[in-house]
């Protein structure tokens, strides 16, 4: 061994001992005839005194930094302590040291504030993984890892590899696919998630299981998205939708505990999918401020059990209002003193093309009672008042007011509120709040193919009470134009998501466990018999021998950690993440292969054009 | 929950309990008006007793073999109890039950000796995995990877993980590739092992990486080989030898304490790769038995600080062994008593294809101390005599005897020794002998090339007193005949390779960690400075940086569990194997994919012929 001891474990009970410490050097720092150097490891720094009579020695053999240095010695009292470290106590009088390897100027310096840009750090990422903040993240990623399967392991979940090597059956993102030399113009696929492998586990008899798993999705890249991620994937039989989420928020409960050392004892609030979406605008609300939204307006939509305020806002003769197929109104508290400028700001924030809004409207509701709004040309104090009450405001508050299509005017008030939030301060970095959404559509509307898509996958159960609406109606849409009024339209999925400060960080659901139910689904997905057969058919063979009831969540890993990390890019919590390109720029790949492997395995690349 | 206790929970203690069971119907019996059904799940048998009130229902809804079953009763004693079942002392009074799922009657039974062959139970691998055989593998697999994570936890080491979508340097065996659809012409490999990136780990400072982990080789499959392994993969920085000998033995050792419940206290045995080879033949002995191979003969080879006995078989006028390169011997011990027939059939074991040697002469050392020779007519009583003691022969013992070419001949005599140790029960399933095998030759010779092959892998350090020889020389072979003497030949590796009864479970090394050896080290194995930049430059790149001194091991998961669990078979080990050919018979796959994936993909699949 290189050492006696690490750089971050040596205190001043040790004064007096012989050690000896490997590390890198962090700094050099010459005062007078004496040399200090922080020598820095995984544990710590602790600073390193040569005294003058190795000065011939160091001008002969410079130390810089990160260079790889042993040093043997002396632990000593330091005259002046540095409180901020917790070896700061004590320095290390070497009486010999070894220079184990050298190292050039780094192209960008190792410290928290480095001054290397994404690529740079990106091409050189063995060097920023010595960062302490990246570190901090993997030491993070690494304390949720190792958490969570106490956690699984102490409840009876069994830790079973599932294959890599499996069979492409795409359905909804793109597979990645592996060509096989040995059986030549076949393919494997690796998996988008290991669904249908836990699921026959279940079938096994396997009753809980876990796996700590990467998955891969050929998908177009999105700032912060991974072609191959990481799942916590759990499976339960003899279950209830209420029995995997009592198991998997104290899972989450149980991570707060260990990596952060919350004590996260409210109970984890529930709401439907309606819910989340009439009030929040989507479906994985952050619920640490209100600030819910007030549809105005609203046409016949997905949101079967909802009302409008439309008898608030018609018969105005406002034009805006009367053409959009939709309003939403949010109340900003203490948004009252927003000045014309902070005003302008935020319609041109909702007009930018990610949001896309045309213009935005406001109700100033004084502290004095008073009301203020750039619509009181249509709406005298009495309308606007019933707005303003109805969005839920006070005095001191403005209501924001979007108007346009339904889909882009929900997703935009969303966004508004988020951002009001944010520049409120309402979305605290060390506040967690934890949301289970439920009862999702199992359907949604495909409208090009005129069919049903499966909105979480198409192994979700139905709610145990639709499941004969599902059994019994045919699964074609006849009448596109009224598909809302097909009895699949409003069957409701036995599924589930956990949602953290507005991210979804995981879901699942209860899982189609009998032949003729799946069959079924897979038709109204449309998917011929024969098509499911030779996709699935393993699976709805198994569904022929006994399958228990069952189901499971998955947890985006990756996503998790970053956002216990306080981050917002799941990449500094991944060792080697790829770019947006899907590239791996430190080791330049994908690359180009040789035509001999090419040959081998019964492929080419087409020209292209 | 669908049940309030498991089927293996239930003792005389909760006699008189209301509880609920679901799992799947083992057998059922019928006696006069009572029927017994057996239920079982992942924990256990219980006995459930429908009394006659049932008779109806259960008439007009059978239970058959392997329907799901959920029953609600009363724990009560078992009359005639079953002490061969930890719930032998009760059973359950059904008061109502549930059918879950039916079943249709199962391929082939459910049991430990199951009437099912291999291929059907692969196909129906969720049915096999039912039998409490293979559930108990997985079980056991399970445990050793919680006892190893616990274990390397325990000591520091993180688990980080590492990417699968990498760059392809095919470098001993085949590659698998993923064609990358966004950066199109182009491939991902998927990883053969974590050899670089751990590396890359140590240089970024994270001194003790762990991961238990997929790693892929597209190999022609022998038989228990898999495309997909798991290795339990390890890196140590700041470490010599002897340092990661010490973890990792007692890495094991945990194992064995946690798994199997064996205290091994024994030190681990140490041999040099020239004495395994030497007194074993091969490098990875079993040394739960004796009987070394006496080398007789043997050519100027590999094997620089061994002698043989040529002097005792030399002018005999025995042109067999005149004629041969090599000539070996074992004494097995009481092998005086063999037959006539059982020396026939030896004879024709060694002439077999796989074994490949023409005859075998033996000596048989009576009890008496007279000597009985197959060879008696070129050798008199004191050559015999002089045969079997350098053998290590006694009386009572036969001197098996082959010769032919070197390496057939040390092979041949090592699968003769294997098998008379079978023969002579000398392999004991329930003993476990762990051996290092130590100071392997750094290189081969590849004959075809003229050049050397890494024997390890192009990462593992020379020992430290030979860096300077192989930094010092030209690694080219100017001389091809005489490639033995060229100064390479006789570096030793500074790796190790962890033996348990005669299977290779384990392998690492100590690598090279200056940019100049391991260019020294690439040049050696033919790589053009253009090749090992494009390759390997980010490894070379981060040699720049500060390096420390490494080194680390992989573990073969798949056989270490099936040696612990007694199985010649790592197959039985998967929850999801693939057959000799690659293919997962369950799934179906690999399988075609659709034209149009193809072209999105940017390749094609080639025409035969």
């Amino acid at each position: 061994m290189f050492r006696s001891h690490t750089c971050g474990e040596l205190r001043l009970t040790q004064a007096g001992s012989s050690v000896t410490l490997a590390g890198w050097v962090q700094t050099v720092r010459k005062f007078g005839a004496i040399t200090f150097v922080d020598l820095r490891d995984r544990y710590g720094i602790t600073q390193l005194v040569f005294n003058e009579g190795f000065n011939q020695q160091l001008d002969e053999n410079p130390l810089g930094r990160e260079f790889v240095l042993q040093a043997k010695g002396t632990v000593i009292e330091r005259s002046n302590k540095n409180p901020a470290i917790p070896t700061g106590e004590i320095e290390l009088e070497v009486s010999a040291f070894t220079i184990l390897n050298k190292s050039a100027v780094p192209p960008f310096t190792i410290q928290d504030d480095t001054d290397g840009g994404d690529d740079i750090r990106m091409k050189y990422r063995y060097l920023d993984l010595r960062r302490n903040a990246v570190k901090k993240n993997l030491e993070l990623r690494y304390a949720v890892n190792r958490s969570a399967r106490n956690y699984l392991h102490e409840n009876a979940f069994m830790d079973i590899e599932t294959p890599f090597l499996i069979k492409s059956t795409p359905e909804g993102a793109r597979d990645f696919v592996v060509p096989s030399r040995m059986n030549q113009g076949q393919f494997y696929a690796l998996p988008q998630s290991p669904q249908t492998f836990k699921q026959l586990l279940m079938v096994s008899g396997y009753d809980r299981y876990y796996q700590i798993v990467k998955c891969f999705r050929d998908e177009d890249l999105r700032a912060d998205r991974q072609p191959e991620f990481t799942q916590i994937d759990c499976e339960m039989a003899f279950v209830e939708q209420e029995d995997i989420l009592n198991m998997f928020e104290t899972l989450i409960k149980r991570i707060f505990k260990d990596v952060k050392h919350i004590d996260y004892t409210d109970a984890v609030e529930r709401m439907t999918w309606e819910d989340a979406m009439w009030q929040y605008g989507n479906d994985k609300p952050d619920i640490r401020f209100d600030m819910k939204i007030c549809t105005l307006k609203k046409p016949s939509t997905v949101y079967f059990n909802k009302q409008d305020h439309a008898t608030l806002i018609n018969d105005a003769g406002f034009v805006v209002f009367d053409a959009a197929e939709s309003v939403m109104a949010i109340a900003v508290p203490g948004g009252a003193t927003f000045t014309r400028k902070q005003l302008d700001e935020l319609t041109e924030w909702v007009k930018r093309p990610q949001i896309g809004m045309k213009g935005l409207a406001y109700i100033r509701y004084n502290e004095d009672g008073s009301l203020k709004s750039s619509i009181d040309k249509f709406y005298n104090e009495d309308r606007l008042k019933g707005i303003a009450a109805a969005s839920g405001a006070h005095p001191g508050d403005i209501v924001l007011i979007l108007a346009g299509a339904e889909e882009r005017t929900r997703k935009a008030t969303s966004e508004l509120r988020l951002e009001m939030g944010k520049q409120l301060g309402l979305r605290k970095e060390d506040e967690f709040k934890l949301l289970w959404v439920l009862d999702f559509p199992l359907f949604e509307y495909a409208e090009e193919e005129n069919r049903w898509v499966a909105r979480h996958h198409p192994f979700t159960s139905p709610k145990p009470s639709q499941i004969q609406t599902m059994i019994e109606n045919d699964p074609l849409i006849h009448d596109a134009a009224n598909y809302l009024s097909h009895p699949y339209a409003q069957i409701k999925a036995n599924a589930y998501d956990m949602v953290l400060n507005g991210n979804e960080i995981g879901g699942g659901s209860i899982r189609i466990f009998q032949r003729e139910l799946q069959e079924k689904m897979f038709a109204a997905l449309g998917m011929s018999e024969e098509e499911a057969l030779h996709k699935f058919g393993f699976l709805l063979g198994a569904f022929e021998y006994g399958a228990p009831p069952h189901g499971g969540i998955a947890f985006g890993f990756d996503r998790l950690c970053s956002i216990l990390g306080g981050s917002e890019s799941i990449r500094d919590f991944i060792a080697f993440p790829k770019n947006n390109s899907g590239r791996d720029v430190m080791l330049d790949a994908p690359s180009s292969i040789d035509e001999k492997q090419l040959v081998e395995l019964g492929i080419g690349v087409r020209d292209e054009g």
